[in-house]
Order: structure tokens, then sequence, then C-alpha cells
């Protein structure tokens, strides 16, 4: 596991997260922080689906963008401010099942860029499915606090 | 303007569009579908925001996504079903504004594999600014009805 | 078009292409430059195929690369190196032909991030059909010269 | 490891590979063929290489896109073709050294689409450094040979 750069990064992490109104609106928990890794839990909801009944793909990218995003960022130093600027992804099965789990975790953290890997699983009567993974380059801001997020 | 292969295009997209319970929780609404273009509208809301009052970036994903899918899914013969394979987003700038419009346009539609580019943008007393930029790799699926979504 | 920071940006884009051996290997030349557009052409050669005869998808992704980044670097400052981050390409077509050409232009130039689109083409007998596109981000790099390329 | 559907892969693989005049031409070797993973190593050479004497991003991506697409068709059925939708890849550090390793490994097989994970070390003094890392969209195409490459 690397080595945090700020002491306080769960804290600092775990507060950003709470002060996104986005995450609250889908029912999502960032359910794990450690440095350099985070997990985000969606529990299924019928309103977040698309017409398949499955969770939509652009709920799954939520979570996991969010994922790499605070993953990357509990490496970065006090102060400094995080920006997605690219994620891809690709979805490998239908999301199906009782709740959807985002795991991130820092392939490369930068002084500037940070790349993250992400992988989603739903889970359906305790067992997990890959449902899709993700690549995402994350900025570390130190200078423009407000283009952050 | 390319030719539609199912005459029927509007209403199969509008209904498949309509059948997604996640785009009514976002507040997403199609609000235009010419064969191989469409446009999905966000009015901006608070609880749709991240950490400094702007739309998530996993918001302005889904409307792309969406965008795309069903930009793809216009020119699909009748009775297709619409699969996304993957998608890459670059997040150009903070989506601040009262609108989000995501615009989609199929770059190539093959028999198997669609190609779409997407832009989004946010209203902002009465200008636009592009947010982000999306490549979207979509599959036309014939023989597996229930995997589409 | 947008201005360029660095008044002698044409020379400087052809110097550091002209200074990437790779380029000359496999017979690429960087066949226009303005600010925030370039070309790269490669005449097709039989050592660049694959096991079909057409340009191999790599070849392609080089030029597209290698485009986008000189797009890139022509609205940089003086001084400034450039550093691609990541890249996406789709494949469309086959890349049969007499020539490839590789066109790419700036979607968004900030201070430290750039993002390109490229369109890559194959020429066969006086008619283009796209062959590929690319989605890349570059870094403006101020202080950091020997990560350039 | 997976299951190959075709007894025969790693003379499949090996055949398409050594069919590639574009490998030999930048020297890229297949070292490694099991079902689901390959690797392909490539030699340092000074004409594959950037203004600054690293090998050039489009060659380290060549190698992951060929290793990503060999993953893949290790495990499609006999008398399929192998063609590459679409990748992406995240540039690590400056690839140095004195030869570039891209592994990949199939992350989904699909009846249709097989999605591939790659990481590309340049070997420096016995050490490995991680340089890139790739996320491919392989589709197995059964019934139209000529577009495969």
């Amino acid at each position: 596991m690397p080595e945090p750069k700020n002491p306080d990064y769960e804290r600092v992490v775990r507060a950003s997260f709470a002060a996104q109104p986005a995450m609250a609106t889908i029912g999502a928990r960032l359910t794990r922080v450690v440095p350099g890794e985070t997990e985000v839990r969606i529990p299924f909801r019928p309103d977040l689906t698309q017409q398949h009944g499955f969770l939509h793909a652009g709920v799954v990218a939520t979570a996991l963008d969010s994922a790499c995003g605070y993953a990357a960022f509990s490496l970065m130093p006090e102060g400094a401010g995080v920006l997605t600027i690219e994620f891809k992804t690709n979805l490998l099965a239908p999301a199906k099942g009782e709740a959807l789990i985002a795991r991130a975790r820092v392939v490369r953290a930068g002084r500037t860029i940070t790349v993250c890997q992400g992988e989603a699983v739903m889970v359906r009567e305790g067992a997990e499915t890959a449902v899709a993974t993700m690549m995402a380059t994350i900025m570390t801001v130190r200078d423009r606090p407000d283009v952050v997020g």
C-alpha cells in the first residue's frame, strides 16, 4: 500500500464524498478508503434502472468515476484539489443484482497526473459478477480549488 | 443525414428512452431524434451536483452515454437491440449553468458495431460552453434481446 | 483558428517532428501545421501491414497520436514540452489504399491539459475513406523538459 | 487459466503474428502465448525512438494492441477472425531501457466481444518499470474473414 502524503487523507476523502449531493441522490456510499484504494457501493433501486430492470450504465460509470477519483485523492497532498480529466469504461455484463460495488486503485500517482483502474461488480445472492471496468486519468490541482469536481 | 433502416425509428427510440426509469430520476429528456443524431437535455438541479455546485461528471457522462446509444439505435433495423460496449469521455470544463445538453451523432454504422461521438454543453444565460466530449462503441444485438441496455 | 502563443510555432513543431527517428522509420511526414491543427501522412508500404495487406492498426494509431500531439504543441507557449497522457482510438475500416492521412485538431487548450480529436483516412484512387478516429489528452510540461515525448 | 475453444490455438496465434510484416519491421516478437494471455517483446532500437531517445508512444501502443489482440484470439473458436474495435492507452512513464515487454490478458471473453487489459514495461538493468496500460475491445468475426486485422 502506498504511503499517503496527507496523514489526514481518510477524513478529507470522506468529507469530499459527503459533500456531493449527487452521491446521496443515487444512494452511493463510500464503503472503503485506504491509501490509493476505495470502494463505492450503490444498493439496487428500481429508479436507477434502464428498460430491462438492470442498473443503468450511467449509474455504473458514476460509481466507478467516483471510486477512481477518490482513490487518486487519497494519495494527494494536503490542500490539493482533485479533477477528473477523462475516463473510459467497458461494460462487461448487465448490472443485475442487489448492489453494485465499484472498486478502484491507483496505478500510477505522479506529481500532476494520477491513473486509476476500477472494476464494478454486482452482488447477487452472495456472489459477485464483474459488470464493468474503468481506466481514469485524474489531475492534482494545487492552485485552482474552484475547478475541482 | 443517413437513411434509417427502420421507418418507425423515432417512435422506437422515444419508447426505449421513456422506459428507462434512471432518465426520469435525473430529469433527462430526449429533446431531438433524427436519423443518426440525438439530443438529451438535463435541467440543472442541486441534487445532481458535486461539492462545488456543478453537475456531477457522472451525470454528464450518463447524458452523453444515453445520447450516443440512442443515436446508434436510430439507425438500427426493426427488432434490433442496442448494447453499449464502451465509452470514453473527456471532461473539458466545470458543468455550471442552467441546463446540460448532450448531443451525439453516428460516426460509423456497421452491421454489428456503431461508433458515435458526443458533445455536452452547458447553457448559461443563453450561451453554450462545451463541458465534455465522448466517443462510444455500441453494438447491434439481433438475437439476444435480454442483454440490451 | 486559435491564436498561437508562440509566434514561432511552426518551426518548433516541425523541428520536434523531424527529431523523431520513429517517424522516418515508418515514412511519416508532417504535411500540414496551422495553429491547433496538423496533418501527418504515411504512404502505403508492404512492411507496415498486417496479415491481410492493410496498414497495421498500430501504424494508424501512431500517425493519429503524432498528429494529435503536434496539434496540441502548436498552441503551447515558447519553451514548453509536450507529453501525451493517454489516447483512445476506434478503428472504423481496414486501412487499404495508397496513403494514410491523419488529421488532428485541438478541442480544448487549457493551461495544463489539451484535448485533441483526430481522424485518419486512407486515400484510394483519389477518394478518402475514414479508417480511425482518436481522442487524446496531452499535457503542457513547463518545468520537466526531459519527460517530453 | 480459461479453456481454449481451439485446441490448436497456439499454432494459429503464432502463425497470424508471423504473417504481420509490421511486427518484423519494428522487431516485435511474440514471446508467450497461453490461453487468454500473451506477451510481445520489442528490443530497443534507436530508429524506434522519439526526440529524447525513448521508444515512441506509437511503438508502445502497437505492442500493447498486438498483445491484446492475440490474447483475445487465443480464446476464439477455430476459423474465427480477430478484429480490434478500439483501444485506449495511458502512458505512465518514458519508455527507456533495453527492451519493451507488453503483456495482455483477457478480462471478459464473450461470444462476439472480448475485452483485454494490457501492461507494458521497460526492462532496464534487469528491473521492470511500467510505462503504459491499455484497455482494448476486440471482436470475434465469424463470417467476414477479410475484415480481420
